[in-house]
This record gives C-alpha cells, sequence and structure tokens, in this order.
C-alpha cells in the first residue's frame, strides 16, 4: 500500500472506506509569518485526507516536547491550532505527549495523523486522470516554503511573505459539490508543484502541459526566488490543491474554488497529455518549452 | 473526547464504529533486551487499539531521524517492525519521513496510529465495569522499565531481565472468544500497574482490592526494584492487559489467557469494590491493607 505514494491511503473497513494519513512536523521555526507549526500540523493532515476525496472525521495529535519549552508558546501554538480546528470543522480525538530531556530535540515536532470516510461512488486517484484533463491550482505557488525561508537564522532577511498555511476541506467539498468527475487531487508540499506533478505523472502514465503564464506566483515570493536562485515551482506550499478534472467540468471547478476564500486566484494552469507519454512540459513565456525534472537536492530541510 | 483518557477513542463514522490511537515513541535507549524502538512502537499501538475489543485494521508510521543515524541500525529496527507486524497480522497503510539535523533529536523518534473496526454489539469501557468483577493480568509486571533501565547510561548495570514488549491483538482476541462479557481492558503502560488501576477506579467510580501474592512478578525484576527502591506495581509494561471480567466468566478468560503465549502466565489479582468508593487497596502477603497513590515523580522519563 506504501507504494501507492498518495497523499492518504483508502482501507476497506466492512462497508466503508476509511483514508487515513499520517505526517510529522519538525519545522524550523516553529512560528513563522502565517503560522506556526501547531496550525502547519493540522492543515497538513486535513489537506492530506481530503485528496481522497473523504469527510475528514477526525484527528489525532501528539507532541514531542523539548524540556524547558516555554508554556507561553506551547498556548500559544494550542491557541493556533483550535482555531484552525475550528474553522475547519473538525475535532482531535486521541493525543499523546513526550517530554524528552533538553537538547534532546529541538523545541517542539508534532505528529498528527487523520482518518475520514470516503463517501460511497466516490474515487479520486492520480490512477483516475485522462488525456485532456484540465489541471488547477487553487492559488499562488512558493509562499510557504519562502516564509520560513525568510525566517531561517542563515538568511533573516525581511519581506512581507506569509505562508499559505490553510486547511482546505472546504475548499475541496466545494469543488466536490461542483463536480462529482474531479479525477484526482494532490496536496502540493514538499518539493512544491512541480514534485507533484511529475509524480503524479510517473502514477498516471500520461503526460501534461503547464503553463508559466497561468501559473499565479506573487511578486515577493518571485523576487525572494530570483534573488536566491530558487525556483517557485520546487518551493513547498501549505495550502495548495492541485486537480484534474476533465474538461466539461473544468470551468465548473474553477468558479467553485473562486468563491473559496483559499481559491480567490485559482487558476487552470495546464492539461493532460496522452497515455504512455510521461513527463510534465513547461511552456514558457518566450514560448519554449522546458522537461521539468526532479530537483531533490534544491529542497529546504525542515519545511514543515 | 479526549478527556475520556482511555487508551483509543471510539468513533462514530456512519454505519461503523472505529477505535483511533496515537503514541509517540522516544525511549531510550533505542535497543534494549528484548525489543527495540521499532517493535515497540508496533507493539504499542496496537495494544492501546485492542483495549476497545476492535479489530485492528492498519497503523501509519512516521519516523523522525536524526541526521547521521547509523543506516545499519534503521535496517534493524526496520525489520523487527516487520516482523511484529507479521505476528500480528497487521499492516502498516501511511508513512511519512522527517530527517533533522544531528543535534536536533536524539538518533530516533517513531509516532504509531492505528485504527480498527469495532464490532457490533461490543462495548469495553471502565465506565462498564460492576462491583464483583475480577481483575485479571496476563503476566508479570515490571520487565519493561527495568529492562530499559538497566541499560541506561547512568545505571547501566548487568540483568537478564526482559522488556515484555509484545503484540496482544491475538491474546485480546482469545479472551473475548472466551467470554462476550469482558467489560473493560487495559493496556498496563507508563505509570504500571497501580497507574492503571487508579485511572480505571476513578473513571468508573468502583473501589478495587488486589491481593499482592497473586501478582505476578518475575524474581529478577523484584530484585532490581528491592536494589533501587522502586517498586514494580508503578513500573511500565509494554505486554500487560488488564483485563475486568464478571466473576462467573473470570475462570474462562484466565484459561483463554494461559492457552496463548503471550499469557501464560495470568492471574487473578483482585476484585472491583461497590461503587461511589473511589481507590485502590493492596492487600499484602502480611495482612495489611495499603491504600495506593499516584507516584508519577517517581515515573521514568523515555521509558516508551
Amino acid at each position: 500500500m506504501l507504494n501507492r505514494l498518495e497523499d492518504s491511503a483508502a482501507i476497506k473497513a466492512g462497508d466503508a472506506r476509511i483514508a487515513f494519513t499520517t505526517d510529522s512536523f519538525v519545522v524550523d521555526p516553529i512560528f513563522f509569518p502565517g503560522g506556526d507549526i501547531g496550525k502547519l500540523s493540522i492543515c497538513g493532515t486535513i489537506n492530506d485526507l481530503v485528496t481522497t476525496g473523504c469527510r475528514p472525521i477526525g484527528l489525532s495529535f501528539s507532541l514531542i516536547i523539548e524540556e524547558g519549552f516555554p508554556v507561553s508558546d506551547l498556548e500559544k501554538i494550542l491557541g493556533s491550532i483550535k482555531s484552525t480546528l475550528d474553522e475547519a470543522g473538525v475535532e482531535v480525538f486521541t493525543g499523546d505527549t513526550k517530554v524528552v530531556e533538553k537538547g534532546s530535540a529541538d523545541r517542539l515536532f508534532i505528529n498528527t495523523s487523520g482518518i475520514g470516510i470516503i463517501g460511497n461512488g466516490i474515487n479520486i486517484s492520480p490512477r483516475n486522470i485522462e488525456k485532456g484533463d484540465k489541471i488547477i491550482i487553487n492559488g499562488p505557488i512558493g509562499d510557504h516554503g519562502t516564509a520560513i525561508l525568510s525566517r531561517r537564522k542563515e538568511f533573516d532577511f525581511s519581506s512581507d511573505i506569509k505562508s499559505d498555511c490553510a486547511p482546505l476541506n472546504i475548499l475541496v467539498s466545494d469543488m466536490l459539490k461542483a463536480s462529482g468527475k474531479i479525477h484526482a487531487l494532490r496536496d502540493a508540499t514538499r518539493g512544491g508543484l512541480a514534485t507533484v506533478l511529475l509524480e503524479i505523472s510517473e502514477q498516471s502514465g500520461h503526460s501534461m502541459d503547464i503553463w508559466a503564464q497561468d501559473i499565479p506566483v506573487n511578486d515577493n515570493v518571485l523576487g525572494i526566488c530570483e534573488f536566491l536562485g530558487l525556483d517557485p515551482l520546487y518551493i513547498a506550499n501549505e495550502g495548495k490543491m492541485v486537480s484534474f478534472v476533465p474538461e466539461p467540468d473544468a470551468h465548473k471547478v474553477l468558479k467553485a474554488s473562486k468563491a473559496n476564500k483559499y481559491g480567490k486566484q485559482a487558476s487552470i494552469i495546464g492539461e493532460v497529455g496522452p497515455r504512455s507519454k510521461k513527463g510534465v512540459i513547461l511552456n514558457t513565456d518566450l514560448g519554449t518549452r522546458r522537461k521539468l525534472d526532479y530537483q531533490y537536492g534544491e529542497q529546504l530541510p525542515r519545511i514543515c
């Protein structure tokens, strides 16, 4: 099951199908513009869950705390967890706390796992995508990774970039109401949009074309990426859902996305090509076609 | 839900009831007599799950690895995880791996979460225990905690004590086949048998009497506990299930336990007293009655 490499596993349990996912969060710094490790841990797991089209029913929450971690910071983080759960309408059902000696962990690590119920008839998987599907993203890319980077000790430059960290379950539910035919959904976290598209291309066996001019990127993110020689296509996001939608329904899904607060800048960024021709082509503004590749070496550590 | 303080949460999801639990493992040392952090992480979560009487259907598995952790150690741990999963007949469905810089974590931390399906008509909870219920444990107490202690840098004395770390799902399934009337089950981990009984006494509102002479403790554990001034009643176990069974079924459950490899030394150790008289009384070999109390200060850190 693990080698399917999707964001969530789908498990048969009697009549029900259960989505199940886990993530450990080791982000550094733990407070960053637009969020903190607590909000991130809730959003990350909710967003992985909903890539199956499931209704999230509950999360687990487990803390590893370094001895001496300030109680006031812990309270701040628990507060942001609570408000994220309230916004998403999701509950924490089970938890665990471990404390380790000073020096045995870097302040605070959080694991969240999550379960959801996949409704009858819902079948969302990269395996379902077809030639002609439109590729939609719900907004600008690269905000999370560059926001984290801007606060790292080794950089620490001033910028107004905020992480896009957000729970996307309501957005996805709005999209699914707009079309019952969404083929695949993927949370564009570690490795960014490019990595996610490359993985889906491999899993589905389909090629894809994307158009640079249609991919939203904020100017402040572009500026930092140019300055540091980074490519926003490979920068992590924490509130970006990539969807694959048959052409006839693509505009309905786009419209539903734009009506949600986390989808205002949603855009159709590309199209699925024929099967048995894997690969992702970036069509640039200059009219060139660039074949994308994995860039694992350039990924930042502890981005989530 | 979190304030129910049971080992697993039970969640309604359509017609099904799902048990859901999580635990992070930070045990030090990561290799110890009788197991390692990998085996422990699988057993701990399986044993928490089955306290609901559920059939475990899958685990999640998440690693936080310190940069420089030897690959050979990781392979050893993954091997022991695999053999534990095989023995228990449980699968890992979803996973995650994070690597942090040298010095940002102490070698390896593991989180496992687990889900299971609670069959129709099964209702196992401390809230169900009744006056006259027999209290059964499946074997000797204190092995895990003293095995860990014996390998800590600050002690490091030689002993032949092995952790009791074991997956108890098949034992519990055998017990449930022997009696459909088991009222409550609890995994006697952190805080040991005494803490677990005190918690159940509070949750159920019932008093309990236990008899020292009926509580199995291995001689080598007793020896170390006397030497270090520890009470085995408060030492962590990782393969001990405490069950509460109506008197007419108690011997059937005891017999089923004894027939399982992890229950050979099972014993009826006590009896539930009347409601609205909380507390746990230890009846000693000398005929005295000692009221047990929480001993949080004495609990070892990083025992699991």
